[in-house]
């Protein structure tokens, strides 16, 4: 049994509904399939979800603009996918209620987003049924998607996983629209960013799917950045730990959290293009084989600031590091690694995680809680990571990096390798980013020499 | 003006004695002295301070030829110097009134210990005045030097340094015994381990010295452990801090606390040869110019183990790193280096750190305070430092460790370096330590092209 999600762009027409249908009757596993709401069909489209807060955050009279947009979008498809259009009349007046105010709505936003996504899946249920096959739409509350009060931020309840197991025994194929669950008293709350990834991971979870495909429009996942380097590499097969690890610095593949329930239970996840659906894609597994290439991937990231402080005999002083960490804290930091030398410690974050009032501030409690002998902020860092599983195992990798960094002209200014086996962090200048990337695809990915 | 410190082999003999006058006596700037107790004048002899200890360990019989032995051996110095003996009565009075325990001493061991360095400070006084300089014994009371009421671990009081600043307008060469002070009541108390070491270092503070020369049995500093690379290369000049990340991990050229009062005062800091004084030795300075030779020295050690926790998500937990510190703080655990990825984060540690007991304690509360994953402990780590000021600017010393260690068929399994510029710490495993010292040596030192 296969769960299979299908992005904004593939469900953002008809013609896109129509591959979208042949890849769901193609494969008799796929049983279960959650959708987002329509996407952009150009780049100058505005997409539904984004209709939707335009009714939510608009006067009366503008907000009735967004609604006929919204009616407009889905009638289009209808049409085209020659479907009746009267299960719009609904759609319209839920719209409608909630704009005149004629039901008050806790949080009015959540419910007007997911009324794309909703929607969506009502019109692929029906295009399935018309042609002949036997589909149903399921809400979310009938799924048994319980979630906690937070709208906007719902996080799935572990209660849900047991009902949407019930699921398997149904007939047919369901139909299930993403991003939003409900409370235990029957009030819908929408998942954070990436919503439609969270209730395929959810689904998948549930049911113990043997695999969550998520369908989008691209191939594969890249080795590294095509803004980057030209035409890059796919990448066949990754494994969860190394796709945070690349998530995390300049790549987009999913958004994090949304994984969460699929890794939990261990469910494999392929990334697969609708467009193009005989591609192999990218498999996403908790394991993988050792293979000849040392790293999978390289992510580059700017935008990071380090706070450098040093202070003779630092290492004998138990809890320095501790307390470091903890003035950070208290003041709402958020740090990404803290390499140290003996009398010295950097800590490297985001710098939107310190504008100058802070600074003022964290730098004042440093030197007076700590006492040290020099504090000093240094801006405009980049990172990039060679993320890969069982790396560190291989002599010479660090060898090869920071040969290509030298070839780059690049200084390293910060290594940090923890026993992780993932990745190995380098910090430089934000202006050695592309040279440095660039230098690194050549040396892992073009020059055979591994 | 130059404080001029002798260690233990320096003044193990009378004829070692003579070589401290010609050199104290040859350059009229070195008008302070500082001395240690008599040391080892062959491999199986006893040091004075050890004689010093066995009086206060023993029974009152065997004290007895403990005192003998000390008496014995001031006497035969004296003897060789053409010296009357009769300064030795009242050490022996003193002695034995330990013993006896006619005087009750709060700290005992400490006023025993001491009695090696301040019979050493009188004999060199004598000798002086026999060869017709202008010499005085100055008691550390009369010096100056304040300290804190720790037996055996006495704190230098900040009021001393201007009280030293008064023997700047004495005449003649002063003579001070190291490693004891007396509290503001008068009470003797004695420094920790390289205590002579530290009185030198208060008096160059306190005379705001042009030179603190510290005169021991090597030529001087090595850039790398000879245990490991045979005749390797002297390291000329070197700074504070590289002298203490050197000193931290296989290299004890001095006690780090030692120098914290000459480094606080900028003092320069001469290591030479008491029997090859005519040596270039070694200067330990506050800054040094930038040299053609990256890195200064490599360290090593072995005995070190790495906690190694992994956490889905780690990175976006605030306060995870600050916690994980804290729980090793609370069990009373030192660290020395945290490198982290993104959802995984090491801690190493010296071994003796997390004996078998508290290893159970410490991976049940990570497992449960903070929930994570993995938490796995490897043992038998060594790590390497490679040690410069100014290294991280210089494009490839990454590259050229790397390929080094790769040589060496050694595997990195940790890069620590931080935006200190000053070190590069790789940790491997300790079997790994010998060739991979040696691969660096012969890759930085060596071939000659940096």
């Amino acid at each position: 049994m296969k769960v299979a999600k299908f992005g904004g762009s593939s469900v953002a027409s008809a013609s896109q509904l129509k591959k979208v249908t042949d890849i769901i009757t193609q494969d008799p596993e796929r049983k279960l399939v959650v959708v987002s709401a329509p996407g952009k069909r150009f780049a100058d489209d505005i997409k539904v979800t984004d209709l939707l807060i335009g009714i939510g955050t608009s006067g009366r009279e503008e907000a009735k603009g967004y609604i006929d947009a919204v009616i407009e979008r889905f009638k289009e498809i209808l049409t085209d996918l020659h479907l009746p259009t009267d299960v719009l009349d609904e759609v319209r007046q839920s719209l409608e209620a909630v704009v005149h105010g004629d039901k008050v709505y806790e949080n009015k936003m959540d419910a007007l987003k997911a009324t794309g996504e909703d929607t969506l899946a009502k019109v692929l249920s029906l295009y399935l049924n018309h042609l002949g096959h036997q589909a149903y739409y399921v809400n979310p509350k009938e799924a048994g998607i319980i979630v906690s009060d937070e709208p906007g931020s719902a996080q799935v309840l572990d209660e849900s996983f047991d009902r949407l197991y019930q699921l398997r025994d149904r007939d047919g194929i369901l139909i299930i629209p993403g991003f939003f669950g409900y409370t235990s008293d029957e009030r819908l709350m929408a998942f954070p960013r990436g919503g439609s990834d969270i209730t395929g991971s959810i689904v998948a979870a549930g049911v113990k799917a043997d695999l969550y495909e998520n369908f989008t429009d691209v191939d594969s996942v890249y080795c590294v950045n095509p803004m980057i380097v030209e035409q890059p590499k796919e990448i066949h097969t990754l494994t969860y730990k190394e796709m945070r690890e690349l998530s995390y610095a300049g790549f987009s593949v999913f958004h994090d959290e949304a994984l969460i329930p699929a890794f939990r239970a261990k469910i494999p996840v392929a990334i697969k293009n609708t467009n193009n659906p005989s591609e192999r894609g990218t498999r996403i597994v908790a394991e993988r084989p050792q293979s000849e290439q040392p790293i999978v991937g390289i992510a580059s990231d700017d935008g990071f600031l380090s706070i450098y402080v040093s202070k003779y005999l630092m290492n004998r002083e138990r809890g320095f590091g501790r307390h470091l960490l903890q003035i950070l804290e208290e003041e709402g930091i958020s740090f990404e690694h803290a390499p140290s030398g003996i009398d010295d410690m950097s800590v490297i974050l985001r710098e939107e995680q310190l504008p100058p009032e802070k600074e003022e501030v964290v730098v004042r409690r440093i030197t007076d809680e700590l006492k040290v002998d020099t504090v000093t902020i240094e801006r405009d860092l980049g990172m990039v990571m060679l993320v890969g599983e069982g790396m560190n195992e291989r002599i010479g990798v660090a060898a090869r990096a920071s040969q290509a960094f030298q070839q780059a002209s690049v200084n390293i200014e910060m290594i940090n390798q923890g026993s992780s086996e993932v990745s190995m962090m380098f910090g430089i200048k934000e202006n050695g980013i592309i040279p440095a990337v660039q230098a690194l695809y050549k040396s892992f990915f073009v020059e055979n020499n591994s």
